[in-house]
């Protein structure tokens, strides 16, 4: 099935035109489909049709690489264990897939002879946050139990941050979106390029923050600056990131990937046992507020996926968007 | 009733010569007349007729306006609601009457339909902090009593701000003293014209902080540079107090008020619910120890009101002041 | 009763002289009457009427040091209790016999009349830490017993810099290492020379931090920058300090002593009730927290002071220095 541009742009067409509201669930369909350039095939499907068929896309594991994966790179080197998002099509947006791949990354890379754990992009993103897809896959319960299980999905996903025991650093090679952003408040360092851009962009879509960052973001920069990020969208560059503390340092495109493995070679060379207590001692004392505030953030944002404002405003945004 | 400048200074000659000791009340009420330049005409009339008569100010409340103020002007417009701090003649100094009313409009605001809420000030003056005036009204049972009161307005008071659901945003338009600076803290934005500073010269006077600034204060700007300014009375200029995290964002003073309400504009239109619940998610893990630094800011300056200390530095600030 | 320009200077002199406390209600007058130009004839009066009491002020400090300390100058002059860690030879690092030292020092000053409290070093160097001599006096029981020794006195130590109950203020005259760094975090206030330096290398030694640095650090700057410096080594700046909130403010060099001393003169001079309930208001809320968390470094450090890790480092360490 292919459709010409012609038929992606009639399809629009009949969409506002269509006199019966199609319903949430359909809704967020095209919502899905709607954000992405490469799905305009599939939005056309949808319209046409009103079925969605989700396929999930395959790369070729590189030598050298851990368990396989199907949307990570994984390898250790030099007592390094580095985690590549690896969806570069799609700019390293998370996908359900993705969340899972991830955890079981972390669970691997803890238990390893690894001293510290790198996490980075492939290509031109560090992460687009979200796989917007991932809300397209309704169940039968339909909405409330989607809601529930991204919200589970979410809170595990993010608990294994919060507890992962060895330096957690993040190379930080393009831009970061949402929950890519939210969780390097839970990273011990944070190295980014000047490329690199820091944007959550919650309320414009009527949704919360995640990743703890409801309690790290204004413990980093203060209430004020965190609440102009989180609440009002404001997105920051490498510079503005770093000056507020939620970067450790920035460097120059050119010079980032030789400059900052150099150090972590370096770091990758310490007394492993010292850093990972070191890294614990300076987690001890908030872990169980973290977990704490991870469960209400999850809690909340189930809230917000079940509400009319939110698919209002997911609706509202996209009639706003260029396609 | 209207007094020339002589009538003033034959009022002046008249207190001189009085033989009787009008008694500490009245002289109380001299004082407190006596600290405005504004105030010549009651002061006048006082010494006349030695009869505390206290007129307030009525001032004209414009159009879109809510319920009348007399010493705030509140309105709402484009999802945001205004709190404007309106004693311009004493640089907004915070009356008892103005503690009243500053707690009945959050009340309001937290229920009306507005998405934030936005305190700034009349004239050339952001809030010049407690109006001293405040203490000279002496209740029966004398200062034991006065300190009590005032323990009490004060804490609910901050309670208020607190407590406060929706994003709270100040547009500081001048130089901020005392607690209009420390209240910035439990603010969820701080914008400021180039030309604001931030004093808060408590110790000066005996005092210790109040507006949950011995907490909010250390954690937006780490504790040394919250010494300086609590405890060594540094004043800060509008860079210092971005750069220390109290201020989100300076704006060069002719562009300050268009640039800020045009942002403000942006955030009136997000979705309301989603905001609500980001700024309660971000201040939900605090409000408990928020409320209980609250109350024991409070329980210390009703002890240093009763001071020797307190009325020794007052007395020896006075000493060195002009005269 | 008409009084002169003279006998009001006469009165404002005599008023300084009181001795006797006058009493609050006095004072009240005294305040409201003062500040009133027109009130100066009852001004006069009133402190004329006061003049009569006298009383002796003891000034018992003799001039120079305090008891005599083997490896500190302590001396007390306007209101500043100074605490001069003076082992310029091996610069200024801290024996077992200067820990003693200190801690006695501060229960001192803690008691005295002093306004402030001022760390500072003699010599080129402000601190190098901890002298590793200590670890080489080994006891009876050899390293177990080393190591649990260590950890008593270390965790008694820092409970001292906890428990301070007036400002404590340093002055950094030149490098610090090791625990002269973590302490600052239980500074008040940190001025510097621009010759400092802040180097905690803990990891390369198989160590981990201590002085309450695993949190005061990550809630000063961030736990980013904070993980480059207790984990991985890096060593800052005053500059670098300054602008991630360690340090208050940094000075030449060469106008150091003078504007730094000039500044605690006037902090010295403030009310000392006042200073220490702000202080005390500052910590309250965290002091539980400081106790518990020394508590577990010391225990991390015990155990790492135990370990093939840390022999292994220091090992490593040396063989790679100057051999």
């Amino acid at each position: 099935m292919k459709f010409s541009q012609e038929d992606f742009e009639k399809a629009r067409e009949q969409l506002k035109l269509l006199k019966t509201d199609p319903g949430n669930q359909v809704k967020l369909n095209i919502y899905a489909l709607f954000k992405q350039d490469s799905a305009r095939q599939k939005y056309i499907e949808l319209v046409s049709s009103l079925v969605a068929a989700e396929s999930s896309q395959v790369e070729a594991t590189p030598p050298g690489s851990k368990a396989a994966y199907e949307t990570l790179e994984v390898s250790t080197k030099d007592n390094i264990t580095k985690i590549v998002l690896n969806r570069p099509k799609v700019k390293n947006a998370i996908s359900t897939k993705m969340y899972d791949e991830i955890v079981e990354a972390l669970e691997e890379a803890a238990k390893d002879d690894s001293v510290i754990t790198v996490f980075t992009g492939n290509g031109d993103y560090y992460c687009s946050g979200n796989d917007l897809n991932n809300f397209t896959n309704l169940p039968a319960n339909g909405l409330e139990e989607m809601a529930k299980n991204s919200a589970d999905m979410l809170k595990d996903f993010v608990d294994h941050f919060i507890d992962f025991p060895k330096p957690l650093i993040a190379v930080v090679n393009g831009p970061a979106v949402g929950i890519a952003v939210t969780l390097l408040g839970l990273f011990d360092v944070v190295y980014a390029t000047d490329r690199a851009t820091f944007h959550t962009p919650f309320s414009k879509l009527g949704q919360s923050p995640e990743g703890c960052s409801s309690y790290t973001f204004p413990k980093i920069m203060g209430v004020s600056k965190a609440t102009e990020m989180l609440l009002f969208n404001k997105k920051l560059t490498a510079a503005e990131a770093c000056s507020q503390g939620l970067v450790t340092e920035v460097f120059p495109d050119q010079v980032f990937q030789k400059e900052v493995w150099a150090r972590l070679k370096a770091y990758g060379s310490l007394p492993k046992n010292s850093l990972a207590l070191s890294k614990q001692l300076m987690r001890s004392m908030e872990k169980e507020k973290l977990h704490e505030v991870n469960s209400q953030e999850c809690e909340c944002l189930k809230g917000r996926w079940l509400s009319d404002e939110c698919m209002n405003a997911i609706m509202s945004f996209f009639q706003k968007s260029k396609l």
